[in-house]
């Protein structure tokens, strides 16, 4: 901590989730007791002007409209990268180039290829690295994962998850970088996060076959317009899974899930005890295990806690529910100690390379229309 | 009603099965107003002595130990049958042959060959039919039926379905008749309710990619026994399916979902709504639509009650809950309708054959690890 | 059992619950090892008419207009009384001068003194008794209470009840015998039952200080019609309760409860652990203990299963729920226990005036607006 | 606007409330369009040394032991009252007395009488006063309150509160200032809390009859000690209440609630709907109206999302659910939004008072066990 009394962000994009990122940098560290100062260097913008404003807002003492100057700037020591999805590589390379740690929002990547070309880079530079898969942050997957590695599930045999929003579920959401074809699709929007959720709590999906489906054809071109556009990516995505452990199960992805606002939820089932868990009630996880006696048995809900690790960050009493900002303040934390330790983060690059790996896999498996093994 | 003023049964099988038949039969007529009265005439069991007692506490008039006895009574109208399910087809076929109105519970039979079998000597004989899906019974998923049909859900997308439960959830459970090679294993004996309800709601599965998974390659001999016996049915299946209309979606079939004791469970999504339901809370029925104003929608939690038929008929007034027995209850008087009228109840001989199929294809789909059409 | 081959009913009344005893009566046998075989010989009603047609339907030997034929009747063993509340006096006391063991539909009768001179009567004759308080058949209050009796949740020292339907929520649902001045309202209707769920779980009310309301002090003198008459009774009653043991909680009656159709519900807090139910979800117990451990602790939903007698009657499997009507076909298979030991069944008439006691006092302390003993 | 550029915050208190206030005043700008710019200007604490360190991890520019200095701080404008509740009414009158906007915690002080003098001052002084019910600052709150103001729910009749938790559930919580004879106890802690939401969403309770209850009649003297001290405060309080505008119902406070530790739960009866809701699961709230059509009624779960105000600040998305710390943060918008207009927020010192008369009306119901008007 000595070498590192300061954390010097530098933070791209202000839209929804630079504006999520920013509040985070600025309230980690009355919460955390972190391992450096956050200190909010640069915002850097599409323009000049929104840069200047947002900087402003959000409590950054200088702005950009200019990224690279944002990434090569020796005053930065952390990159924090909420651009459109197609930016994230020349970001990424060029802050990596610059020493920098790196901090990306998901999805890592449009491509399996890009995704790989990010991740060399990052092993030959030695880079500190982190992507946004924030959902992960929640203390109770943190619980549930401990469980798993403790046992206390037994051997797992099945997971059932999905990610199911309703953000596209009308033919009147427009195109936009979402349904760009080059990394864009339910899938890649979505499924990543129950993907990166799978791999987390289950390990490796060994293979897939998946089908995709695209219920809006044509969108209009722009919010309100009446020109319409093809629409080549899917709207939902289901397969079936087999994990190189020998689970089972299946996965959904579906951003035109219509009614459902953040179903990313799972069941996972073990010889000895199962649990299942949805964002909708991200304070809740539910656990049965074999430990029960006759009569007395059923599903434990477990309500995070100060027992749940870093619950007792923002509260140090049970019952204070965390909110889905909260989850971008633990990320924030992890970060800090990341980029302090020299120890990459979870995930890191390398390991969102291996989510994109198995979209490219059910993408493949949807085309040839047989499984297929997840390279 | 004037040439039928009594339906007289006969039933095979005395155990849960049998046992939960013979209650509706003597609970029926005093519930609804059902077009013949239901008579008590002959139970046939394994043995003729546990055939005479049990006719006594369930309330017979009759027993016999042999089968055939009573499919070839001409006392007889409806023959009820709850016998192992490789005895299904023989005894069918026997009654059929007799003229009399059969009454199969699920599944039809152990291979699409023996169902094939047995829909042909239904439309040679001009037979009735009725198979015991009984939880379609439940007038929540008839109230989904007319939503589905009257298009307040808009075109259906997807269907996401599993029939979870963990009686064969540890190794510990031995071998019986589930296990049997012919016509054994959790994707017969709960995947064909689930396939039923997606049929009933969504229509023909068209296509199917499924997984196949032995969780314990074998178990004891017989309860208790120290003596293993090799397994070669599945545990669980996990599969992508696409229907004939376009939708597409998963389901799973599990027998050692451990936590799980009746999650037959799905979620419909259409283009203008959608509505989940579980089994587990079987009075209930969630329904989002798009009619919703803003900041004011939100699922819908229905509850049976008078306006769901034939709640009913069980009570009057809406919050007396129905149970699992009396759905079993609604089916016979779905039965004697049929009886009555000649026309075939849903699902009948026919339909559950559609079933096997759907079984039959996802089976072949796991061996050639390709999507697999149903015939 | 030798001397009581057959338990020969004697049902009084053919609407709702005439019905759902009838089904009791005619289910019963083929579910449970009754110590007497149930045999349904007679059914009074308003007229002979239709006490005919309805005792065909229910399955009733012998029908009669005139209910002091069934009462003194020597052919009948166990008389069960359906009938408006003003008659159950002279019903029960007619039966019970006869010899006849009573089942008695709740509220025991119209008034404490009614009541009083009931018990009486029973205890002069030594007659067997049950009063019809459906819900505390659930097998899930039975494990309540056991865990209660055990001291699984430490001390009680507090009770929040209510029970609250919606059948009465506007002002278009019409005079009644429930309107009826001489043992009419909401707290005499449903909280009896919440009241009786009290005693059963906790123990005595000592005390109690409510406050009765009359939502609609004028309602149609019958269905649709334009003539409007005063109501007396209570639409709605809140009170605070204290237990002879020194628990102190809440209790409410309504029957004007908007949007709710079985909100009998119930949480119960001990010094070592808590349960919560509502009728609403009638399979599931809630039941919270200190015995969890750091980061595993919580509610722990416990479903019905074969563990809870005597669900194991109705199926031999966990996870097929019981309805409403099954709660009935429990309570007569705990009369026909009673009557054939002779020993009265829970509530007995005893009992169920230690109810009305409570609700007496509870209608002095609205009256006098101070806390009231109940005797 | 243009006189007030920056509010400068001095906050009073560094323990967990004070923590969760720093955390609000520094996120509150960032998410919201503030009409002037929050400076975290000085922290006052117990001592200099405790000051200067949370004032460095919280983010406040100066520090002092000494809160007298703070309250008469030229230098600042908002003054933020998280001391212990003895303390609460010299601070306050200091600050008011230096011209001082008074943001204060609730329960606005230890007796009506201290209360209203509080009141008083603010009077005199004209200062603008905010108290921090926080839990009031839902959005979903917000939307119950327009639903029944709009007459959506017709006219009210029933209200249902508690606010129970258990973090005094056991004997080993030691004595601390929440069981301070004077302003301690479950009624005056948490009752507060409910009280407050009662009188916001259905008006003014007009008399109530309240049983108070002392579980653990002595405590630790502190954490861990072996030496008993007396308990004089209640461990919980039930009561049934009546409202000014004849809504009649119950509500309980309970600190000793084993179980549960977040239920702030509430039911509203009106006579053409209700809503229930619970601070356990805050982002939902439950309604029924009877707009619903035959058969397709129930309740609508609606989820916090951008249409309920001021949601869209945090996430322009819905199914981003809020946490308890961002109640905190829409608290701090309101009291700048209140500082800068002049006009007293909600609840203001005056509402807090009338909380307070509520309360000392239910404990001397307690004591002449009669009902008692508030006055």
């Amino acid at each position: 901590m000595a070498n590192h009394p300061t954390a010097r962000i530098g933070l791209i994009g202000a839209g929804f989730m630079g504006r999520c990122h920013a509040n985070a940098f600025r309230t980690a560290g009355g919460l955390f007791d972190l391992p450096a100062a956050i200190e909010l260097a640069c915002l850097a913008d599409a323009t000049e002007e929104t840069a200047a404003a947002n900087a402003r807002q959000f409590g950054f003492s200088r702005s950009t409209g200019v990224w690279r100057d944002l990434t090569s700037d020796p005053d930065i020591d952390i990159v924090a990268i909420t651009a459109p999805n197609v930016l994230h590589e020349p970001m990424a390379l060029d802050a990596i180039s610059h020493g920098k740690t790196v901090y990306c929002e998901k999805p890592l990547s449009t491509s399996l290829e890009s995704a790989n070309r990010m991740t060399s880079a990052v092993e030959t530079a030695g880079a500190t690295t982190l992507v946004g898969f924030n959902f992960l942050r929640n203390p109770l997957l943190k619980c549930a994962r401990q469980m798993i590695d403790a046992g206390e599930l037994g051997e797992i045999t099945a997971f059932r998850g999905r990610h199911a929003e309703n953000y596209m579920a009308t033919g009147e959401e427009a195109h936009s970088f979402r349904t760009d074809p080059e990394g864009g699709g339910a899938l890649d929007d979505l499924g990543s996060h129950i993907i990166s959720l799978a791999r987390y709590l289950v390990g490796p999906i060994g293979e897939v076959s998946a089908t995709l489906k695209t219920v809006y054809p044509e969108r209009p071109a722009s919010n309100g317009s009446s020109e319409m556009r093809a629409v080549d990516v899917d709207d939902m995505a289901h397969a079936a899974i087999r994990f190189a452990n020998g689970a089972s199960g299946t996965i959904e992805a579906n951003w035109a899930a219509t009614g459902r606002t953040m179903d990313l939820s799972f069941e996972i089932t073990g010889t000895k005890g199962s649990i299942h868990f949805s964002q909708e009630h991200m304070n809740e996880l539910h656990v049965w295990t074999s430990a029960g006696s006759a009569g007395r048995s059923g599903y434990l809900k477990i309500e995070t806690g100060p027992d749940h690790e870093p619950y007792g960050s923002f509260c140090p009493a049970p019952g204070h529910h965390l909110g889905f900002n909260d989850l971008k303040v633990i990320e924030v934390a992890e970060l800090i100690e990341a980029h302090v330790t020299g120890k990459n983060g979870f995930p890191d690059f390398a390991e969102a390379t291996r989510v994109q790996a198995t979209i490219d896999a059910a993408k493949t498996s949807a085309e040839t229309r047989r499984w297929q093994a997840v390279d």
